[in-house]
């Protein structure tokens, strides 16, 4: 895995490439350009194929986002259709050997997002030896495949101190509080780390998880994962707002990726410590009793989300992005409960999926929202709103599962660069 | 859900309008043209809205399957991208309330698979009722969907006296055996019924699923379901085999749907019984060790498949699709045992989904193969090429842990015929 860049950072730390400030990056307008550029969804168009192959035109919708820029893809992006999300834990305090996966994992997710294999590929290499890349995903588009990465309360808690980090916590990274409600599985919450794999392709998304967690072997090792089948939110303006389980558009008014000031604002940390240009992600897993609702009648579920099912509209309006008046819905309407308005203008980013993952043992469909949101502060986002919303007439219906939450660092500028190295740098200088 | 047309079938029986009988439509080459109007992936193309909406014309490959035929459709359909299965338990012994299921199931899934909702749809009906339909399907195109309808041993063990159709149980419809290596979990296998949901959208799968659950509500519960995120079979010819989670394409030479004499000879059903015209499915969890097998060398991969990893070529061959020789393989390589030459000619048409199911506790991914399988016979199908494959190299990197085998009665023919109405309709007489 790894190359002469890469062992130069290695072996000597401080040798490395001194990297451009945050403050003159965003000064250059980076961060703009970066943006735009994933916000349209992907330039390049490549076939997905061995490293040592030529590059083959493909058709835009199974482009390649760029990997790099000012902040990480798969937060801006255009909402891809399919989800593979995975949180693990560190098994090694070996600063060194952490950092190295770091940076191997930093070129897999470059060289996948491009739709390449990593490394020589599925069957590149010696006979005697695994193959670098499992090779699933051989001949599948990139498919505009993100990957995200995030460190959570448990990384700085269990190897902070091993890591020389400790000091680098975030002050925002703060553990959420037990809303009302809350029925979470300790198997499906936390992690020390977390990957967000989208990819309009779910064999792409998988394929990414799962040479991550090979390369990671006896370093990391998955937590939990969740498959999500069905993206929920879109971050395109003005594109119709894809209907959750429970036949629903919710989250209509959702920040677009295009919306540079709504990010600036609600997704983006600016501050002057490795988490710049960063984020911080609310993962919760959201069973949603699709059984009980389904015997519910229309109006009662109408009166429970505060819109119309056909089109989405707000109670009393015709139109799905019509602005809600929220003192004709019923108080305890879950759009009125969770609006900015109710909740001194707290504003997330959504980014959720649908899943299924089989059967519960009763013969119900063990069916909900993998709900993701990005926001600058949790504590000005997530946990207000969730707060509001316990007194939300959904939650007849819903069960919050599973929670995590994991600070997003900024993006990774170029091929020097790499996931989270802001949070090592500066101690290993 | 009932119409004036299963009111009239409901209420008096012998009033059902007769039938055609399976030959005579054989005979005037009705299976020819269903099966080529389901081999050419949907004439009809719509845009799945309310029942009550215009049809407006839509891209061909989010288009819809005829739902009628002699066969029913999801066989030797070409594969969709995505699939939910699921295996009921039936709940009622009341066999009036259970012949009025499968006359609403029937309607219901014709409806879904033309891209229309089920009844007055999401958003029709009156407001103190519960919709007909859980609308999160709205909006998407009928994307090839595919119901396949089964019947299990258990159905007549269980409830085929009740029924009165303890005598109609097919001879073939046998216990699977318990092969070597098996490890099968109780709560994965078996069921009295099973819906195989596919299309390219998983959305419209899950839809279709959760919706026939919903209505049978009381009279039949899931008893286990499955997600399939990606197909590794192909049953369009010439086709490229898709890769299986292993990088490998496995069972390049599948039935086509196009391969009429195959079919007939190794697919269909053909007797004077209420099976003429159906087939059998087995249906098989089979959990891949991807972590053990991504640390396996090339040249080991290889040689358990019998294929390169490239090209899928057998040993010593340079293409896909050309004849393997077998003598070239080891003994123990997974072509070689499974391939007809090995069994006495035994041929399967194989349809099988790649799953991923989160984590198992260990920090493995809990991923695999979804195998399922429809045959003339399982005693001369799937029986003999499992136990060939008790010598298969491949064992050490799989396990099967769940399993079931179901009856597939025959297509639909028209909107006054039901799903397995050949099962109760004599003794009905």
């Amino acid at each position: 895995m790894a190359d002469t860049d890469t062992d130069q950072v290695k072996d000597t730390g401080t040798a490395t490439p001194p990297a451009p400030s945050r403050r003159s990056l965003l000064a250059a307008g980076g961060a703009g350009l970066a943006l735009g550029a994933a916000a349209a969804g992907g330039a390049v168009a490549l076939t997905r194929s061995g490293a040592d192959d030529d590059m083959q035109p493909a058709a835009e919708t199974g482009g390649a986002v760029p990997f790099h820029g000012a902040h990480q893809a798969g937060i801006a992006t255009p909402v891809q259709d399919r989800l593979h999300f995975a949180a693990f834990d560190v098994k090694t305090d070996d600063r060194e050997a952490f950092v190295q996966l770091l940076k191997d994992w930093t070129e897999a997710a470059a060289l996948m997002c491009e739709g390449r294999t990593v490394g020589d590929g599925a069957y590149g290499g010696l006979p005697e030896a695994p193959p670098d890349d499992t090779g699933e995903a051989l001949g599948l588009k990139p498919s505009r495949l993100t990957l995200t990465i995030g460190f959570g309360p448990s990384f700085f808690d269990k190897h902070g101190k091993a890591f020389g980090v400790a000091d680098k916590r975030p002050e925002a990274l703060v553990e959420l509080p037990k809303f009302p409600g809350d029925n979470l599985d300790k198997a499906r919450s936390g992690g020390d780390l977390c990957v967000q794999a989208c990819a309009d392709d779910p064999q792409v998304a998988v394929h990414a998880i799962r040479n991550l967690a090979r390369i990671g072997f006896g370093k990391v090792a998955i937590r939990w994962s969740q498959l999500g089948f069905g993206k929920t939110s879109s971050t395109t303006p003005d594109a119709q707002t894809p209907r959750n389980l429970f036949g629903f558009k919710d989250g209509t008014r959702n920040i677009a990726g295009t919306e540079k000031d709504r990010l600036a604002e609600h997704v983006w940390v600016g501050d002057s410590t490795w988490m710049n240009g960063g984020s911080y992600l609310v993962a919760r897993r959201i069973r949603m009793n699709v059984e009980t609702w389904d015997r519910t009648s229309l109006q009662e579920q109408e009166d429970v989300f505060g819109r119309d099912k056909r089109e989405g509209a707000p109670v009393g309006k015709a139109k799905e992005h019509d602005q809600p008046f929220l003192k004709a819905m019923k108080p305890d309407a879950h759009v009125r409960l969770a609006h900015p308005d109710a909740n001194h203008g707290a504003t997330i980013l959504r980014r959720g999926y649908s899943f299924t993952d089989g059967t519960d043992g009763l013969g119900r469909l063990d069916a909900g929202l993998f709900f993701l949101a990005y926001q600058k502060d949790v504590r000005k986002g997530f946990i207000p709103v969730q707060r509001s919303l316990a007194a939300d007439a959904l939650n007849e219906y819903i069960q919050h599962v599973g929670s995590a939450v994991f600070a997003v660092p900024p993006g990774v500028r170029d091929k020097n660069d790499w996931w989270g190295r802001g949070l090592f740098e500066r101690t290993e200088a």
